[in-house]
């Protein structure tokens, strides 16, 4: 598919760049020309002259934006798809109980084939939230992978090494196997957390990242607890415990980051690991207000996750920007603390960076037409003061009027353009609730 | 218009009544029957025997709600609606600056004109966010009266006298002039915060309370400056001052709430105060996190308002509802704190009675026809777990699939069915905002 958007306002979310009116051109998944209209040094279907090797390209679609926003999709850096079955369905209980006693005894039940149809319904939610690629961590890498690829959307996933399912022998095998299997999936490696490995398995996942001289990222200082536990045991706070077995010798990062000390920081910065905010969940489960202005001040660089919508229990990168910003300002009592430029970044370009997505960052030739149009005439994005700021401060997820990933539109005004629909997805999710619930 | 809805979901919000199956009939802008279908004693244009009065209703229009959900629609319990204008231009700022430096200057140059128009663009938002009645604070009272009689749209206004602007006379004059200008229209007495006006000012307002016996609204305790302020001037609290003086004899409440201590929060009790919580601004201008769970447990009614949209910025029942519940988690350290039944019925009976509309407050027949439909088709209600807890924790304004005021739809499907649409409005901003910023 060939795709012409044009009459469009642009953030590219390059570097020092402001919105811009122009055009974007799309061949095959690629986009081939950011900028002013009429600059293009290609031609297009309507115009004689060949100037270039794009002469042939006919656009199968071109689309006016009627001035509406083109930026790129939004990355949703830890999440945990399959667990839509279990939204809303043990609220208000803090982390541990929520985990052992309601979330465990479920997931034990649940088949590959089911975490596939319930991350289809995630799939579905992402899409409307303008997300266009996820960090997933969750129990059958297989299923998941085959899901994301049957809707068209990009999904990296993460080994979740625990001391009950995931080994290290099934995380070297996924990440050799997803890594090599299309343009839409990949595999980074990765561990549950701390407190839910033992010592050796750590040491193990440490001797792979070394092996593959490869990231790993993990669950990290969420919780008051887990800091606690992690301190008994090894004398040490998780990311200096981690770091002293040589865990994040190839970078990688953490999920939550929520109860960090000015070391632990200082570790995050000097191994380039990414802190990687979850509001959403960290509010709900009373975990506590992440230290990003912290992050921000010691050049840690941090990407947004809505983490799993049962903990969450939206997935929605809208609600996650305020919270981020909004929680940041009330930690640290400064109205004027992580502004709406900062937030955008997290949410795009270096999500896409802590993913290993290189090529899914900023709107630019050469890269993957992943991108979003935002709806400017709705009435919580007038009047255009400032659009950064209305994303962040006022945008929704009724702002989302497309998603494209990898070139093709799977959501576009409210209408689903993915090969499963939501009807058949809520049916099959029902036949899983009514199962296991 | 007589209007049936059927094949619904229905929340009533009356005290333990769970989502049941139904229909709800309306007839020129009254609810006549919430119930099962096939229960109703009228007759519908359908059948042919006549039961009752409602023999001779013709349904205007029979809508299959298709199993979504229908509701009381939400009360913004506090507002500036015409601040539109505002919203992301002085963003990142601390209350007194952004106030004084940024809000103010321009606020001068306002004419009853423009906040006319800017308050219709509020309207349009409230609409996309299911909110049916705002409890508004703003300057020029009658041209923001005109503005949502024009809309379609309740507003409750509340006086902001001030040391600047706004005199008792005044309010006392709306407060007559408003209360018997229409269904849609009312007014309550009220005075902008304790630290704009004079003692001399603020015991006018108290008598005037007394000569109406009607309730008193104001700013109270939003900030810890505030709070500080009032004990340098009088030595006591905003809550224990104005109390001390006769302020809250026939009742009323705060907005904001934010800085109380435990015999401000006893004031509230015993006045039967309401405490209109908003998260969004409290969040945004980093003034500190309401004691919601404290106000729940000493029985102060709690409301939800979202300030204006230069403070919050968005105009989103959804996020402040999520906020309320996750900021209080936060506070409390406990996943457990205010419930989503409890923030549902902040946001629909407890702002209904604050701001003294007593028919509007839950699903019943003889009730005003004030509701909304909220698309439970949407991935981010699936699956269906537990419906209130959908709405308050995955809810969106994207489920918002209808609208109706006073039994009229002023918003479905994503479309406006206002007197004035939104392209008529954004314009006449636009050029608000070439003149004024």
């Amino acid at each position: 598919m060939n795709i012409r958007l044009y009459n469009a306002r642009i953030l590219t979310m390059e570097e020092n760049r402001e919105v811009f009116q122009g055009e974007i051109r799309i061949q095959d998944g690629r986009i081939i020309y950011v900028g002013a209209e009429g600059s293009f040094e290609g031609t297009d279907s309507q115009s004689s002259g060949a100037k270039s090797f794009q002469a042939f390209v006919k656009w199968d679609r071109e689309i006016d934006c009627e001035g509406n926003l083109l930026m790129p999709g939004f990355k949703d850096a830890h999440t945990h798809s399959g667990m839509t079955l279990l939204r809303s369905y043990a609220d208000d209980l803090p982390l541990n109980e929520w985990l052992n006693h309601k979330i465990f005894p479920v997931e034990a039940k649940m088949t590959g084939e089911d975490i596939g149809v319930l991350s289809k319904l995630a799939v579905l939610e992402y899409l409307t939230s303008g997300i266009t690629a996820v960090f997933d961590m969750y129990l059958t890498p297989e299923t998941i992978a085959d899901a994301f690829d049957e809707m068209g959307m990009r999904c990296v996933q993460v080994g979740a090494v625990n001391n009950f399912s995931q080994s290290p022998a099934m995380v070297e095998e996924m990440f050799q196997k997803l890594n090599s299997r299309g343009p839409l999936q990949s595999y980074i490696l990765g561990f549950h957390a701390e407190y839910t490995c033992s010592k050796e398995l750590l040491t193990e996942i440490a001797d792979l990242s070394h092996k593959y001289k490869a990231p790993v990222f993990t669950h990290l200082s969420e919780t008051k607890q887990e800091v606690e536990g992690c301190k008994e045991r090894y004398g040490m706070t998780p990311p200096v415990f981690l770091d002293s077995i040589g865990m994040f010798e190839y970078g990688g990062g953490g999920y939550h980051c929520v109860h960090m000390t000015s070391q632990d920081i200082d570790i995050m910065k000097k191994r380039g690991l990414y802190a990687i905010t979850n509001p959403g969940s960290n509010t709900k489960l009373a975990s506590g207000i992440a230290p990003v202005a912290d992050f921000l001040k010691a050049g840690v660089k941090v990407a947004i996750g809505t983490d799993g919508p049962s903990s969450n229990n939206a997935l929605d990168m809208f609600r996650e920007m305020f919270l981020v910003t909004g929680l940041s300002k009330l930690r640290e009592e400064d109205a004027a603390a992580a502004d709406a430029m900062d937030i955008l970044k997290m949410a795009t370009v270096n999500g896409s960076h802590a993913m290993g997505l290189k090529d899914t960052d900023v709107l630019a030739a050469g890269k993957a037409a992943d991108l979003i149009m935002i709806d400017l005439n709705q009435p919580n994005m007038q009047p255009l003061n400032n659009i950064a700021k209305n994303l962040v401060y006022s945008g929704s997820k009724q702002n989302v009027a497309m998603t494209m990933i990898n070139g093709v539109i799977l959501y576009e005004k409210g209408r689903f353009y993915t090969k499963e629909q939501p009807k058949e997805i809520y049916e099959k999710v029902e036949q899983i609730r009514r199962r296991l619930l």
